[in-house]
């Protein structure tokens, strides 16, 4: 779905190294909750996103299955692979790259949860599940564009599915369900409107950018664009190789990940720069500390050094604190200078 | 409905003992009348409740009834279990474990109330009912997250249900009833916006939970819910044996309530308790009498106690005082020192 | 419908007389126009209209007809009945207990009004109606707890059925009417919003009730409800000698009330203090004399003395007064003084 | 339709002599332009209203027809009429007492303008028009109690149908049309909102009542009102021959009003009051002659007199009047006392 | 359609003479874009519109075409049409009077733009065009009574046909187009709301009208009507000649217009006043020379003169200009004066 | 569709040389991003973007495909073509021309993004996709004229469409989707309303357009509008050839464009330009340059220019500039200046 357009090279995207940075992460761990991107129009947000595609692991998921069901918990398995008594012995698996599902601004409900096949039914008989964005968004990124301008009534779909791990779809007296467990990636311009305080909370980490100042980058970002506008299949193969490149090191980092320590000292630094910074709950904490320790497999690390904490906290703080109000809803991040050793 | 994604063991969760408390008063009297539970985000409001179905005691419904209806009185039985004449003595019983029984924030009016089985219609030529959230909540608890975010007319099912214990369906001419007595559980953030006072009045008792402020403890919860995110069986199975201890301990507390007594001084201390504090109606005498008998039982005493009483009257009172405004609609629990002995 | 839940006996409610003799007033007169309580949550509002119904006499209605049909003009039968060309002579009466007949508040417009029977119309081939809660309320006691949160439309059908007397449905180009004459009786909590003004006015007369402030009133009827709660059929059992007493006396009453006589003097003086009052038209009048035979029967004396017309206008004047502010929307008796001799 | 409840006899209201004047110079010329009554709840404007159709003399209507067709243009005929090529000459007369047709608040589109009888499209295989309240009024009275409560989509269309004369009524792509011409009565409690200035344009004239002050007059209404309640039947026996006198003479002055004369000095008269009062255009000039005529007949008088114009003025002037404002919307006679000789 | 009501006769029509001429002026040249009639209610303009139909003159249409389909433009046909080949050399022509069609407020979207006719398709099992008014106005006047009261959907309808000359319509999934090329004709009363600019930039020129101030011509005026209202047969008769030399008259006009001729010098003064009166765009230049040329025809003139521009000048800006304010939206004539010579 | 009414000749249009250029510019290099034409009503906006169908160039379709897909990417193939294994080599190709796709304000959803063919479901028992105006518009210009008055839910699937270059269309549990790239010409009138900044966004270049001011070329105008009205024929005739050499000259500049240079020096004037300006990301850069390039290949010229950037400047960053209020939204060419040599 993400292929419509002819999509950009992520290695040719010049700058915005955090955003980058985030999206990465989350592939490393995508119990990190997802990334928010916010800055104004033409910053190169939706290219980067859609990009990302480019980059993604393989996974296991059952073959045939509609609902990219995984074959680990039998009482989450869609209809179909429940009616076909699927486990995690006898399940057909496939490997499978992960993809970058687009929830457009006018989606239906019907698209977004899934609703009832009626030419199958016409056809068949029975009535059959047509799955949504959410059966197709499960195991992988779930990217909505503007998504401060999503309608109220998907954004309350998006936040049940999010809180259950489950989508429950109703349709004419007929109830199916299926897994839906994805990275929330969403895209805003803050000067567009608000994001809902609910929606806001399920991003892990943020990421705030801006256009290019330094007048060479600027040329090369204009230039390299008219030129894939121009003609985008020479363009992508140009990169292609450097594209290749940073999906392998991705790859390497994720596997790094599982053997990477934190020290409890760590710990309780993530804990006092929370308290003091007089967030809500013990969410942020956890994002931190797995932040961290991706930021550390990125860096090929095998602990958790105090830099990946704070560089971690820049990450999951600025849209969780409230208590002192910053200019432009933008975390200082100067505060996290008297942890700077 | 409520193992859709992995639960977090009960036992497990550090802190947070007047929410847990609440919880299992209403195991052992469900009269009480439910729990409304609020606090800002991520304080594990939600893993509590959910967790909650590990600890639930069995209970006695009709085998083969999709009302989960239970025999006693057979002027509220369901359509299908009146079709078959069921009664106290002919019904076939079987005992199954209480559930909590999720109701989402976007759930439609069809799937709270139930609806009409489109599916058995046309293979059938009969109209069916397929009960719905309503029906699978009687005996049950029926959950709901964000309570105070629930559109108002699901909130007007649930108030009508509530007030008559049964749920009346009516669809496409067609009208089927089955009773719908249940133990309301809700989780609020207050920041995100008021309940109606309607609803708010509907829940025996409230509690009001925070964020961990001890750093140790805040590391041990970040610690262990790092550790169930990656590799939930392994830290389930850690706890499972005080999960198990629990639970059997809440069966004997429900035993022993039924022999718990009230001296007549209680009662009266009761009634002046709730004079004073200017509290709509009797309601409040009723609940802190019920709560405190659960108290007795918990703590397994033969009889309430005056300290019973003060401790249930500060899980009844906060939400049903109004002529002395208090700070951040918080219940001063300093009120109740003047009975203290 | 009213014995959904396990209902409270009526001789077992403590205090409350004011509005405990509303409701039999209007048992004995049912043109007197019903019966508003107003009170604060947890005064027993409801809990008393549902008692009701253990007290209520029988009435002639038509064997069979699904309309409550009475066969006394023939042009406000059912269409049922009309079709089997029903008189007053030809009719199959039955004696029927009447009821309490309760609205729910998210009552549909078709469970109000009545609608077409899809089952029958698919198994005959034949349209029929399906009737409503218009239909179950003639000739009974149309309860609505809550009645100032009735949604506007449900309103507009309640006024028309009782401004003519009939409910017209309209349902897929057919139509069908019946009589739909009924007490309506309503509880509201003031502080939970107001009434509509035309529907403010189409009850005869209005109560108020406060929560008890005696101590020892108050214990017992706690202990009654936990009783009560605890064992619903024994304490039941406990009251039903209390019961038949009550319901035989306003039988008793009704019998009296057709001989009751008033003197020209007190229709003066009726018709003066409405004057002095200020009320709007000439309702009020003719309440307060209605209410008063009804009290004079009710204290079984032959003719209406002047206490009972002060009495009556204290229950009919309170909601009709506008010209004089008076505090709290609670009409004040004392302004009644002056007539007292 | 409107004997639904018992009709008190028009003779037996006592005072209000203007409205019921108002009515009745209705009846003798429907062009007039009907009337709207304004007043305080419970002064018995519609009791009088509903109590006029005692009096209502008959006309002439095609025998058989739905929609209450006559047969003087062959152009407006109801489509069935015209299926059965009717005329002035062949078409089959018969006279008809004219009705009180009752719009209710909650009336719906289909019910008002007349629908698809889908009962007969099923039987018979073709489609027919159910006429609606529209055909029951023309050539009738059409009342709308409430008529400032009138929701907006039915104003429109009783504005529709009273400019154009004609009921056009669009259903699943069939058109059908009938005449529709009534005499449209109103009554309206002004505290409960306003009347729509279009819709307020369409009465031809306006009466206000208050109730009763006078004591002795007072207890008349109410004693002859319980009576009634008590025993309507032989209340109404009593008051038959004055009812039957009152009709008598109505039709007399209906016959007198043809021959009754207008000199053109009192035509002037008119025109320099509606001038000096300030009017819109030209009705107000237009009903005030209308209406004296009516006096006049009802006066059995062979020609209008400066009185007539007078009271005449006083009904069509008060809603009609701007430039000048009055307090409580109400048309100061005294402004016409200039004009007194 | 315009024949419901027994329609007064144009010539009977009383003063208001700029009106008339307007209409006259539109039927001379349907390209001048219709007229907007402002002014106060009860002054004859619905009247006047309706009574327009007994002037109109004939016009060509394809024999059969239920959309007033002309052969000219063959792209431009209906579907019937075209399905039937026509073009100009082939297509059945008739003589047809143009109508006065009307719009009425409450016109659903069908009955404006058309649909399917259920009744053919169920006959035929092929589903057909069912016109709407836009079809029946194509090649007619479109009359709009209270046009600033006309819903925003349907005015949206309206002005899609306008601007385009074609009538879109899509229905179930079938789409049909047919020209729809009308004289737009509305009257409002501008107390009772503005006219959206859109909407009222869509009228070529604008008349407003007062009621007569005259006493012998409003006695006039009442009389008329009177009698047109006692017998309209007697009163229309008696009017028939002179309507029958105005239409004459309008036709010699309409043959006249096509050699009027205009000079550069006052093609000059039109664009100097344009200009001068600060309107928007070219569009009054346009109909100023239009609506001269139809004045000078009218006059029976070869030539355009100095006064027929200021006269035609007087009809096009009043809703045009903007920047200089004038009281009550009625453009001050005094403005042209500087150009009388 | 653009045909229907009569088009105006583009090449009669006088002056508006800004909006026929910016109109042109995009014909030469559709990414330019299409154009908002801004400017009081009357201006011939509408008139100049119809006859711009005059102009439009071939381009290459595969013959019979209803949603105009060509076969460059087999990815983006409609259903249809998908269905018949098109690709690069086996598509069957015809030259078309492109056109001018109208969406009218008040097209329907189904009709924007196309629907299911209800007839072609019923004859061939399958359904099909319905295209719509999104296909229409695949590889065409689509016009939306009075853009601002767009309904949000018609803007979303524009944004939706334009953002992702496809159309997804969901239907009663079908779904379809087709490429749909287009350049969006709008035309608006600043006084009715403001664009939404998203749809503002998306358009590459803005002009602004003013009435003629100059009386002779104002009378030229409307000479030459009369001319038309009264005989378009004709006049189409003749300016047939001035519009055949355009056309011819527009094909020569597009292949002109191909081998347009840029120096490095005015990428990087485009960079400094920018910046100053404030805009918002790159955008602004890119648009400018790609404009620059059309407007040397237009002049002829082998390399852009200093003065082509200008030139597009004033066309690009109008509606993007925010930090420094312009009076009347309109971009101050004088910013421009200090670049000037």
């Amino acid at each position: 779905m993400i292929q419509n357009k002819d999509v950009f090279p992520f290695s040719a995207i010049i700058g915005q190294e955090n955003m980058k940075k985030a999206l990465i992460l989350n592939i490393l761990n995508p119990t990190i909750g997802g990334v928010l991107i916010r800055g104004e129009k033409g910053t190169a947000k939706s290219t980067t996103v859609r990009a990302l595609a480019q980059l993604l692991p393989n996974r296991s998921v059952i073959d045939g299955c509609r609902c990219n069901c995984s074959a680990e918990n039998s009482q989450l398995l869609c209809p179909e692979c429940k009616a076909l008594n699927y486990d995690q012995n006898n399940a057909p698996m496939k490997q499978q790259a992960m993809e970058v599902v687009e929830l457009p601004l006018n989606a239906t409900e019907d698209r977004v949860a899934g609703t009832i096949d009626i030419e199958h039914a016409l056809s068949q008989g029975k009535q059959r599940f047509e799955p949504g964005i959410l059966a197709r968004a499960h195991g992988n990124i779930l990217y909505v564009d503007e998504v401060n301008l999503l309608e109220d009534h998907v954004v309350d779909m998006l936040l049940d599915a999010a809180a259950m791990g489950v989508n429950y779809v109703e349709r004419e007296g007929i109830s199916f369900s299926h897994a839906s467990r994805f990275v929330l990636v969403g895209t805003m311009n803050p000067e567009e409107g608000d994001i809902r305080p609910q929606l806001l909370d399920r991003f892990g980490i943020v990421v705030d950018v801006t256009a290019e100042e330094d007048i060479e980058r600027r040329m090369t970002i204009v230039s390299r664009r008219i030129a894939f506008d121009s003609d985008c299949q020479t363009f992508c193969e140009k990169w292609k190789e450097q594209n290749n490149q940073l999906r392998e090191s991705i790859h390497t980092s994720k596997q790094k990940l599982r053997t990477v320590d934190i020290g409890q000292d760590l710990v309780k630094l993530t804990a006092e720069i929370c308290i003091e910074t007089g967030v809500d709950g013990h969410r942020a904490d956890i994002t931190i500390i797995k932040t961290a320790c991706a930021l550390a497999a990125l860096n090929n690390c095998h602990e958790v050094c105090r830099e990946h904490i704070l560089e971690a906290a820049a990450f999951a703080l600025p849209h969780r604190t409230r208590r002192k109000p910053f200019e432009e809803s933008s975390f200082s991040k100067s505060f996290l200078e008297k942890w700077q050793q």
